[in-house]
């Protein structure tokens, strides 16, 4: 390598700090130069965990923070924290960079630039949406004014816009700190990455917990009091008080800044990369949440924002900036979350996903137990297997049920991963023992009832 | 098919039962009689739940049973009980059947004849080894023997032979039941299917929950009372008092009865049978315990007594008998068990079996959390992974920790059997949340460290 090189980092988070290990772990501060600028007061968190942060099952907020910003400086790498990326000049190399606190701006140069600007929050485009009391679930910064708020104004109502995972986790912390709370989603349903009959399972559970569902309504408005802070929310025609408004309403890749530049984006607004991570542009590479991926089922392009993603995503890049060789394939798609006692997986495409992809699908529902019945714990749980017909390709997989219920979606998963049909996952050879999964693990009797299906639905259109 | 055929099953268990069910399912009792001869008490019983019978954790022996005759009959599948299988008659395709009780015996014809006689208990031929208060542990009037002998002479002190699955979870079944208990093993370490390794863990739990536990003490001798009952084991040069003896020293394939009428048996001493369940010989088919299989990670044929590859192995015999198609891989060697608190998985091959099958194989050890480290309930977990040099194959894992951790070897199984490597491994999307994972998921920061120590040792030896 010829001289000294700056590696510059926008987004100090999963994808960004993990790209700067491990390039640090390949070339030395001798080689390599490594900079992070971050335009929040944290890196290195677990934006994942801020539902747990909120809800009072974290204490502190430290808890949540992997590496401390001293921790990557012993390491050699200059983390810059509230510091904001603000323009990438392709040309000249470099990135205007301004003080988040102080506003004083400066250009640092870059011989490699890693962009992970992470995802940027749906707002919606509605009065009052910026009232006080509104609060957005993106970052660390927002978990801590969130709990601030509900330790020191003892809000009685919350609503939550958004019945996704977060708008769902948010909603049970909600509950947790003993807040009558209210959900809003435009959806027939909670989870839309669920087919609606499991959706409708999500939902029970969700009424369960005393939280009010107000499903297929859409938001219009925000009502402020004299206060100016907001006091009830807008939906489907009806009033609901709120003393506290989260949004919960999905993301979109934070690719602004890159396009800005030039830098290719694709259909999803996520910047593109090749399976190294490296952009359209010379020099120029990307992970985490801003960067669309392909879905190797469906063989599409999705930004899907989620932690382990970045990671991995981070990992790969880092390992090629620091002279090795990584790639990063694509994701199947899979989520599981957790709601009070019920717990909620899926991978691959579900039934409408699967249209869309172009796939003749069929699907299974089984009913089985998360261990061997007659074994204390048991509980039910309900699998969903999506097969793709004549050739009995698994296409995707669900789950609802109880503890030790979602986990099993990681089966299903590498099985999505290796392109295996369902005829063949019934012979899988999976951990049987009674505390464990009944003598036909779940995954199984899935697996059995959905080759029988592709078999009956051959014999009858041969 | 021309005229009414007869399928006659030696062995009522999981194998002999599944195979009856799926040919009844695909053939009527107008194309196909069914018989099934049992020897035992009862039929279609889950023989991996009797330690948690005699433990208590499952209050009734019925529990256990997944069909009662009457089910069966009802299905038109005639179950006879107490009917033991004495001899097999290929020239005139008949079988001798004895009436347990009775004694009389009469000859009973088949067209097809579906072999499931299940596993022989190793039994030690030392002295005193048949003395009342000996107990192997093999079919549920065993487990039901055991447990009246608990309640009725309330044993003080037990003493089980064998350091293996079953000896250990009848081990914490004596210990539930507030005994002394001790367990010998000739090893030097107890599962001996994990490598030494793992293996000092499992030992250092079973300590941990007062079991006496003495290693590499091969047993010499079984010592009776006046009264001609058991009254201590001689192990190691030691004398240890015994109340009552478990046997738990593993099994063989039971195909004594087929061996005897020609059908061939493989190196392992299990029935040789073809992926769809026939044997060698014409109209004979096999499955469960009593046949070989081949190890698709090794290639070798073994012998391993699981309920749910009978079951399996049942389930495709049973398709092929209804006039289906159906093939039955092989197996990957997955286990799972728990004792107490501690949970224990292992797939494919550990690093003993993997240099017996010709592998140049290397390691590694992690150690994670079964959640996200700041989230409630997160406990350690160790995970093993062995690879093959260079390629970077997965040959094997192996994983010791505590709730929620051993059902993650599925995800391992699933990965042997679709041959991958560690360095694929790595970007397996995995389910993350911060209740049900760390935002690595152990198994993929085992296949990371296994993937650089694969990376690293090519590049020491290229």
């Amino acid at each position: 390598m010829a001289g000294r090189e700056r590696l510059l980092v926008i987004g100090g988070d999963a994808a960004g700090m993990s790209a700067a290990s491990q390039a640090r772990r390949r070339r030395g501060p001798g080689d390599l130069d490594i900079t992070v600028l971050e335009r929040g007061h944290f890196a290195s968190y677990s934006a994942c965990g801020i539902p747990y942060y909120v809800g009072g099952v974290v204490d502190d907020a430290e808890e949540l923070i992997a590496r401390t910003p001293a921790e990557f400086r012993d390491r050699g790498i200059d983390l810059r924290l509230c510091t904001e990326a603000t323009e990438i000049d392709l040309g000249g190399a470099r990135v205007r960079v301004r003080d988040v606190d102080g506003g004083a701006e400066t250009w640092e140069p870059y011989d490699q630039l890693m962009i992970a600007t992470g995802a940027v929050p749906t707002r919606p485009e509605l009065p009052g949406a910026d009232a006080g009391g509104v609060h957005g679930v993106q970052v660390l910064d927002d978990g801590i004014g969130i709990r601030r708020v509900l330790e020191r104004e003892k809000p009685r109502r919350a609503v939550v816009v958004g019945g996704g995972y977060i708008g769902l986790e948010m909603a049970e912390a909600m509950v947790t700190r003993g807040l009558d709370v209210a959900i809003v989603d435009g959806a027939e349903q909670p989870m839309s990455t669920l087919d609606p009959d499991m959706g409708a399972l999500v939902a029970d559970a969700v009424r369960g917990i005393g939280v009010d569902l107000h499903l297929g309504d859409r938001v219009e408005g925000f009502e402020t009091g004299p206060d100016g802070r907001v006091a009830a929310v807008r939906a489907g025609g009806r009033t609901l008080p709120a003393d506290l408004v989260i949004l919960g309403l999905g993301v979109r890749p934070g690719s602004d800044l890159a396009r800005a530049a030039g830098i290719e984006t694709g259909p999803t607004s996520g910047i593109v990369t090749d399976r190294r991570m490296r952009t359209r542009t010379e020099r120029v590479w990307a992970a985490g949440d801003c960067v669309e991926t392909r879905h190797l089922v469906s063989g599409l392009p999705v930004a899907i924002a989620l932690g382990t993603h970045a990671n991995k995503q981070g990992r790969v890049a880092g390992i090629n900036l620091g002279g090795g060789y990584a790639t990063y394939p694509g994701v199947v798609g899979t989520a599981v979350s957790k709601i009070c006692h019920v717990e909620v997986a899926r991978t691959g495409l579900n039934e409408r996903e699967a249209a869309a992809a172009g796939f003749d699908a069929l699907s299974v529902v089984v009913e089985s137990t998360t261990r061997a019945g007659y074994h204390p714990g048991a509980t039910p749980m309900k699998t969903k297997l999506i097969a793709e017909r004549r050739s009995g390709r698994l296409l995707g997989g669900q789950i609802v049920g109880e503890e030790n219920a979602a986990k099993r979606i990681d089966g299903l998963a590498i099985a999505l991963w290796n392109r295996m049909t369902v005829e063949e996952m019934t012979g899988l050879d999976l951990g049987y023992a009674p505390p464990f999964s009944p003598v036909w693990d779940p995954v199984l009797v899935a697996a059995r009832k959905a080759a029988e299906l592709v078999e009956e639905d051959m014999r009858r259109s041969p």
